[in-house]
């Protein structure tokens, strides 16, 4: 069945669908008045393009036109005629016909002089876009964003539901908090002190459905965070959460990437399956991060043995004083031609106030090979070879070279080398290809990490169960068990992350109490669902805002939600947050401090 | 594509699928001890059904069984067998075959003892249920109403969104204050008394999507509303949100009979379309309610015309004392035969308490057509057969009659009509058929609605449109104003509203400040937005929990939500609402009454 755009309504044709095939046709178009020249054209423009129409001379058309600002939404019907060939545009979809006016009507008066216009070329400073989201709408590029975002969607649940079997189930978001999640809003209710939490995630639904025999669950979520102002996140977010009995890590791998491989938009490049997979050690050692951004190379090399015993201070000092300590170098290919003193500069600072790394050592290579660098006086020439080899160095590389706790060099260097490379893409070196979609799964994380308080805190969530041949060091040394926990990676972003749980009831009890110390109250119900026949079960969920950004190449989640938060949560365009009324304080029996 | 619930996973079968066709087949199945008997039997049981094991004499599964309580999860590799025919049950969907276990693994214990039995013909009070919700889950009930409702939902996303290229768009929920509407909860936030409310419906949004020129709208939108202790209510709900700029009202109403013609279940009775459909006005005179349960006739009948002037005291007083006074009547086939004295008590306590009127007339109509009833003395022969002869009364018909304001008479015969049917239907009298879906459409309300402060107060919602040829009584006479709202009712619920909204400033901004008197400020946003240039729209919300409860033949609302709260608005799994810390309060800058 063909896709009917039309149907329900007035118009017998979008502003975008108009071709030569139609010419001779009666046609009703409805949309904005884009542009109106001398009372004789009008760019008329809607959700799916624009159309030119040709107002005939003396029409009562042309003088209904004078006094309409920009802006103003038209009915006109008319007939498509074929434009001459010197006049057809070829960059306009509908640049071959334009549309004799017969009859127009206005059926929504815009006034004169609109915070901006609706031109994808202009540059809207974002606080007036958010404020006036209505108009931002309007433009092509949200336009698509948003139908990009539906069909998506749309595809992932063919995928799920009529394909595999998986079903759609809506769980509350008004519940008790999570412990140990992130930061959770909370509704005051009609109950004196007594309040719902805003769920972070289905997390315990979806396992709570498992023990349900509701074996192949899925749901597009929306979710709550309280976050604050961390950049690129929303206080309300979406994820596609889905969750399975009777199956492994590896199969939910393979699902998933059946799931992207399905849904993923034909313009964009094909993906291909399965996709790479690192260990959390391999990425931390190869990368700097557990997010690598494998669409360009620039690897951590390490480089302690080359330097070691070799009478260079600055290395031996470090390499003296402190356990696991090591040399690492990241080589940036024309990065001579490029990055300059006040980047490096920048580069030592982020070493010194992030990491704790004094110095960053660099060496410019020349065209001829030789360096500079203050290196140079330092070491042997046959050092300097062998560092030539390693490193495979050619002309204009730039090394980058810091020594310190591994730990710390590696998460530097990690970050150098995506800043190194976003720079060099951005003075217009191909580092990689705007098109390429790298996934990437990283798995092996460790179960626990240390917490601030001296104990260890979950890596990821208290519900993830340990590796099988790791069992048994979890009441023995939990801090080095690894999970059955897989993130996804999309050029350098975590897109989703997932996990076998925990189905035992006594390893979930002893992790919650012995190793977290958390106090169970909170979390009876799981325990005891736990205890009732629970299949073993795992998951992930899916960032579908961080995925749309980057599927359709936008600069910030905001430009893939219709109506989104500012940085600090504000709704720019309501006011929202705001006062209410001491009635309804008095209602849901809060008090707030006096306001200014 | 086949759907197949088994990719991802270990088994290769579900526990509802082995026919005599898989006979010979090695499989493997998961699921839950329903029960096992003498070590020989199993009864496993999934989402999708049951299948019958026998376990081989002498086995080491028969032996694992032994210490084994009911609802374990069992993973079992065995053969397919044909049973014997004299064992063949015809009322499993698999039992023609049993399955031959050759291994057993227990994925997960249950202790023994659970609260409740996982059995259909167990009647476990419901507050058990929802305490326990992961059992009650696993009940071919509850499976049944969830698959459903997933089916159904997708079955409207194809409609909507591939057939006819709506665009699925999520909107925010925690925002602004929407006024005159229902009680909203609210969301305390890092800025001293400063609150989020979360949206009661995305009304405000689909609007501004429109202004916005995403011009077809739709989502499946999770609401929430404040509203206590109302039956079969929920905090939170589901509505298919949808909206289209450039169309009608019948548009609409075309757009959403093919929706739901689309979606409605095979296995339920066709739909035929168009719906058919009632003024307000038609929908209260005949059946004293704007959401009547067409399934049944049984209509009300003025007969103030035949008791008019006829010396019955009861009657003339109260056509003589007030105006707007009339006399009406129900006629109940067979209702003298199961209608009791102690009902009619009650329905005469309703009369009273609900709408003050007082005395409510019965006839029973006997065998041989005479009546017994207070009324026999006071009428003629000649009357009794006018009567007879209206009202077309038959042996063992129950007439009802009421007396007093229109409005009043009107509701109460039209409560007392729905409940007498109810009643018989229980006694087993087919007054409707359990497979009949009777829609409704009820158009032409008024707009406003006399506010209990004397002014008046919107209908529906402060945006509804008034009908065209009303529009200037809105500045001149505003209660006389039909609007273009239509409700969509189901079998005598209502299951949807919708309406043409304004998208002309000036009249939005008469209507809420003039009329309705509230403060713009809350709302500016909307009026500059519709300054902005607006096309025409409108829409209508569904109400999903109460559609798939009636589709499903569900007793509760709660009986198609995966984890609903009860009725004063508890999650009995988990104790929410519940009391937060301290230090929670102090982040939301909020205090509470000292707890007890």
């Amino acid at each position: 069945m063909k896709c009917d755009v039309n149907s329900f309504t007035w118009r017998t044709h979008t502003c975008g669908e108009l071709r030569s095939e139609h010419v001779g046709q009666q046609v009703t178009l409805c949309g904005w008045v884009q542009f109106h020249r001398m009372g004789k054209f009008i760019t008329l423009r809607d959700g799916y393009g624009v159309t030119q129409l040709i107002i005939p001379e003396k029409s009562p058309v042309g003088y209904l036109m004078k006094n309409l600002s920009l802006e103003s939404v038209l009915k006109v019907e008319g007939t498509v005629v074929q434009r001459p060939l010197e006049e057809q545009n070829k960059k306009m979809a509908t640049g071959e016909i334009e549309v004799e006016v017969v009859t127009a009507d206005v059926l929504g008066k815009s006034k004169p002089n609109l915070p901006f216009n609706i031109r994808d070329f202009q540059k809207v400073k974002e606080s007036l876009r958010l404020m006036y989201r209505y108009l931002d709408l309007r433009t092509s590029n949200l336009q698509k964003n948003l139908r990009l975002r539906s069909n998506v969607t749309m595809k992932m649940r063919e995928f799920l539901c009529k394909h595999h079997g998986f079903v759609d189930i809506e769980t509350p978001t008004l519940f008790r908090r999570t412990p140990g999640g992130a930061q959770e809003f909370v509704v005051p209710t009609h109950s004196p002190g007594k309040f719902y939490s805003l769920t972070q995630s289905p997390q315990q639904f979806k396992q709570l459905l498992m023990v349900g025999a509701l074996d192949r669950y899925f749901q597009i979520a929306h979710c709550y965070r309280d976050e604050g102002a961390k950049a690129d996140r929303q206080p309300e977010f979406t994820q596609v959460d889905i969750e399975m009995s009777f199956t492994s890590a590896d199969r939910i791998k393979s699902l998933v990437e059946g799931l992207l491989q399905y849904s993923w938009p034909k313009e964009a490049s094909n993906l291909s399956t399965p996709f790479p997979k690192l260990t959390y050690k391999e990425a931390m050692e190869m990368y700097g991060t557990d997010k690598p951004d494998t669409r360009f190379d620039m690897k951590i090399i390490d480089v302690t043995d080359i330097f070691k015993n070799q009478n260079i201070e600055i290395f031996d000092k470090v390499l003296m004083n402190k356990e696991n300590s090591s040399i690492k170098a990241i080589v940036i290919p024309k990065g001579a031609l490029h990055i300059n003193k006040s980047l490096l500069e920048k580069f030592e600072e982020i070493g010194k106030c992030l990491y704790s790394l004094e110095g960053l050592v660099n060496i410019f290579v020349k065209e001829d090979l030789n360096w500079k660098s203050i290196l140079c006086k330092h070491v042997s020439l046959e050092l300097q070879q062998k560092l030539k080899k390693n490193l495979e160095l050619q002309p204009h590389t730039l090394v980058l070279i810091s020594a310190g706790e591994t730990r710390n060099v590696l998460q530097l260097l990690g970050k150098l080398r995506v800043e190194c490379a976003a720079y060099l893409q951005s003075k217009g070196l191909n580092i990689w290809n705007p098109k390429d979609f790298n996934f990437l799964w990283v798995v092996d994380f460790p179960l626990f990490l240390p917490s601030d308080e001296g104990g260890l805190e979950p890596a990821h969530h208290p519900f993830t169960a340990p590796q099988e041949q790791d069992t048994h060091l979890v009441y023995s040394n939990p801090a080095a068990v690894r999970s059955q926990h897989y993130d996804l990676v999309l050029n350098g972003q975590e897109i989703a992350g997932g996990s076998i749980r925990i189905h035992s009831s006594e390893l979930q009890k002893y992790v919650l109490t012995d190793i977290l110390k958390e106090d169970l109250t909170e979390l009876q119900h799981l325990i005891e669902a736990l205890e009732s026949g629970c299949p073993p079960h795992g998951g992930i969920a899916i960032g579908l805002d961080r995925l749309m950004c980057i599927l359709s190449g936008a600069s910030s989640i905001r430009d893939v939600i219709a109506f989104p938060k500012s940085l600090d949560g504000k709704d720019l365009m309501s006011g929202a947050p705001a006062k209410i009324s001491d009635e309804l304080k008095k209602f849901y029996f809060i008090q707030t401090p006096p306001s200014n």
